[in-house]
């Protein structure tokens, strides 16, 4: 067994070192030497490519383009949008100087103390603000909208308390930012978005997710509403895994974007933005991996199937001449596979490395297989092994990667169906909410209520869900006042 | 004809007035508030997905996977490396702080003095130092060897006098970083994507380039050698659109990167790193465009093909029904077409426009077509119209797409070949660099001569050629000494 699994905390014993380790063992992310950045290695820059590519196709199909924008923003337009500035304008990267120059002994470079610029500059925390600023040139009219531009970059938010994927100071995200004629058109965008989120949870990441709105202290600052996502991860936390925002005229107002609507009247232009992060990354390790390491659904796995023969010197070319053949008909059928005949390493430390590296299927060939015709087929989800004719494997395997996606969704929305939790009464849910699930609860509607339960608890409200009954509605569990909303709590990453 | 059109200035009034110009009115990019940072706008960014996706297959075949590194970089790491920090560390945004807080009048916000950073962090130039001082942890043993990484990603240089794509301040681009066992393999890597680059400006850009190395005043900083393709605008400058680089042990070195060689013995790492950027789409438009717009080669424009009705209120249906079902039947041959029915805009505004985006082929249906079952075939490159018969024009439109890509390729070799010249003489290469073009010409190999040479003419070395006779060199046209090698001379970008 390699080194790297056999110490591999286990999910009972320690939930939370188990994810760190695994990141850094399966080779997904690791620690820079710079605070709070994480560097993402290969294995998991390839993962986070395909998700990339998913969601990708997906925004296109509802009519988005990419574009980019500057990686700086002028410190005073973080102060245009009153709330906006509350909540980014604190933890910030600011860039103050342009040069370096040589220290006087030669020994290293200083700060050019004469390079130092007339506004500061932030390192963008999000773009709602020079965007905005942006499309002020864009839209003049009606016919310039809807303007629906999408960019992949990075961000920076100075985090105090780091964890790879889940908050780090840099992350890499899309953030989609629409401009609308109408309220109407604005607000089914976002939850348009929301939706497109959804969707790709379920059917590339195979995480099911509860839908909802967030209260107005959950909210994003500059937001009228704010929609989320929320998975569960195994140990029952709730993970904010996309949001999508309705923005009303806060920031068509404040970068004075103005157009003539068909009625010839100028009008604040309305927006949205909508974002999902490398967190997602986090979401996708926590939902399905186990003790033995990452388990990945097909549909998001860099390599799905990987060919591993059992042989001893000589005998390789045989393998090789079968075997290269059986890789190349499932790549042909789009199949992300690998032949590994590497003779530099033993069958058993490529086992269990592919098995930590959550490799979807597993196909092995002995000298035993080649004469009877055979092959040993494992799925990295279940574990199990099956024996199995040899011709059209590949038909087999193409069937069992669609079955692997569907059967990893379906156990990961078992435990989700599972760990939901209907409460109205406040000492019970303190008790329960310690081993975590989501909790669907009456509440007032205030935010000192919601203050009073994540004090009391550290649980916060994740969202009005939706599809969940909003009559009869009761008293909020913890003031006894008449509830306006039915919401879920838990506790959170 | 469209405004914007009618308003371009002509290639030979004015070339850097039409580029500048064209950039912007072809919905390409524009500059920002931020001084020297654009806006790629999502028609210029959609051929700059074309251009990321098409290189990143190219790179992917050679074994090369893409990670992410840290945005930001401690000052000190640039003084690691002696050349490198005089190459890089002198014009760059300094991060000094990490907060900003509600100023005392509570009107904006300022920089909180509390929140200094202890060492200032640099907005990553290029990423050789914090990606070798991450390769340290990598790299130990000889089987840990390649390391074949590459990252997409905004880099920053601080840049006085920008121009959009050519020369701004923040860019996009791809840095391709590997480490190797020896010296040859190194070298071998940085010949490789050297050549990876000019296959892919000569098949999918239709640019094509003289590849050489460049001299030592050229070099990377930190480089021992730096080859480079050079291209040739309209105006006979040279544009330097790529750059692959043997760093040999340098950062091997500086950042203590050593491994156990074969032989059991410590060695450190042999090193290259290659990169592509934005200035790309700059090469892209000078290349092949003209006074009425862009010149868009099939292969990378993200539009190939557009389909223009010309018809009267109700009609529209059974053009719609016709014409729908040719863009449906060319968009399953692969083609990136669009059949614009807007009846919002007139035939005549819609040509220009699509001319001025440089669209590769134009298809135009009247209702005389309709009833001859004919239509219109425009091609972008040369401005041609046939009338052809509409059955199969799908089989005609495909052809000529790859017979413009091809057309498009030749007419700037023809250009470029027309354009080297052999000079032996100072004063007349005085006298006709003025005009543009490549000058092969006698060098002793010395700083001094180079200096010369740009401070008469602004022209310098743009490399030692591949694949040009260095036999019988001769004298240096300057100094009169022994030639070492014969150079292109040019003024460039």
């Amino acid at each position: 067994m390699a080194k790297e699994l056999k110490d591999l905390t286990k999910r009972s014993v320690d939930y939370s070192r188990w994810y760190n380790e695994l990141v850094v063992k399966a080779d997904l992310a690791e620690q820079s030497d710079v605070r709070g950045c994480m560097v993402i290695k290969p294995y998991g820059y390839a993962i986070w490519e395909t998700l990339q590519h998913e969601l990708d196709l997906r925004f296109k199909k509802t009519g988005v383009k990419n574009a980019y924008f500057p990686l700086l923003i002028p410190k005073s337009y973080l102060s245009r949008e009153a709330e906006h500035v509350e909540g980014f304008a604190k933890e910030c990267a600011v860039v103050t100087h342009y040069r370096l120059k040589t220290n006087e002994e030669h020994t290293g470079v200083v700060v050019d103390p004469a390079a130092r610029l007339e506004e500061e500059l932030i390192i963008r925390p999000t773009s709602e603000t020079i965007i905005w600023n942006t499309y002020k040139n864009w839209i003049h009219s009606w016919r310039d909208l809807p303007v629906l531009c999408n960019q992949w970059c990075n961000v920076m938010r100075w985090e105090m308390r780091t964890r790879l994927f889940l908050r780090t100071s840099e992350f890499l995200w899309q953030e989609g930012h629409t401009a609308h004629a109408t309220r109407e058109e604005a607000e089914e965008r976002a939850k348009l978005m929301l939706d497109v989120y959804a969707d790709f949870a379920r059917d590339i990441l195979a995480i099911p997710v509860v839908r909802g709105v967030k209260s107005e202290t959950e909210r994003f600052a500059g937001a009228l509403d704010t929609y989320t996502i929320e998975a569960m991860m195994q140990d029952g936390k709730a993970l904010q895994s996309g949001t999508s925002h309705f923005l009303g005229q806060n920031f068509g107002r404040a970068f004075d974007v103005k157009f003539v609507n068909k009625e010839n009247k100028e009008e604040y232009a309305w927006a949205t933005s909508w974002g999902v992060s490398t967190r997602l990354m986090g979401a996708l390790i926590m939902t399905h991996s186990d003790d033995n390491g990452l388990v990945l659904p097909p549909h998001v796995a860099p390599l799905q199937v990987v060919i591993v023969p059992i042989f001893k010197g000589p005998e390789i070319e045989m393998f090789d001449t079968v075997l290269g053949a059986l890789a190349e008909r499932l790549e042909a059928r789009g199949v992300r596979v690998k032949y590994d005949n590497a003779d530099n390493k033993r069958p058993g430390f490529k086992f269990a490395d592919y098995e930590l590296k959550g490799v979807p299927v597993r196909v092995v060939v002995g000298g035993r297989d080649l004469e009877n015709g055979t092959c040993e087929v494992m799925r990295r989800d279940t574990l199990e092994k099956e024996t199995l004719p040899f011709e059209g494997i590949e038909d087999h395997i193409v069937a069992l990667l669609e079955e692997m996606q569907t059967a990893i969704y379906n156990k990961a929305k078992e435990r989700l169906d599972a760990n939901i939790f209907e409460c109205n009464d406040y000492e019970e849910f303190k008790e329960r909410v310690k081993d975590g699930g989501f909790f669907l609860c009456p509440w007032d509607g205030t935010a000192e209520t919601e203050a009073q339960i994540k004090a009391d608890t550290q649980a916060t409200i994740r969202c009005v869900p939706y599809g969940v009954s909003q009559d009869n509605l009761g008293v909020d569990m913890v003031s006894g006042k008449p509830a306006v909303a039915r919401v879920v709590i838990a506790r959170s990453y």
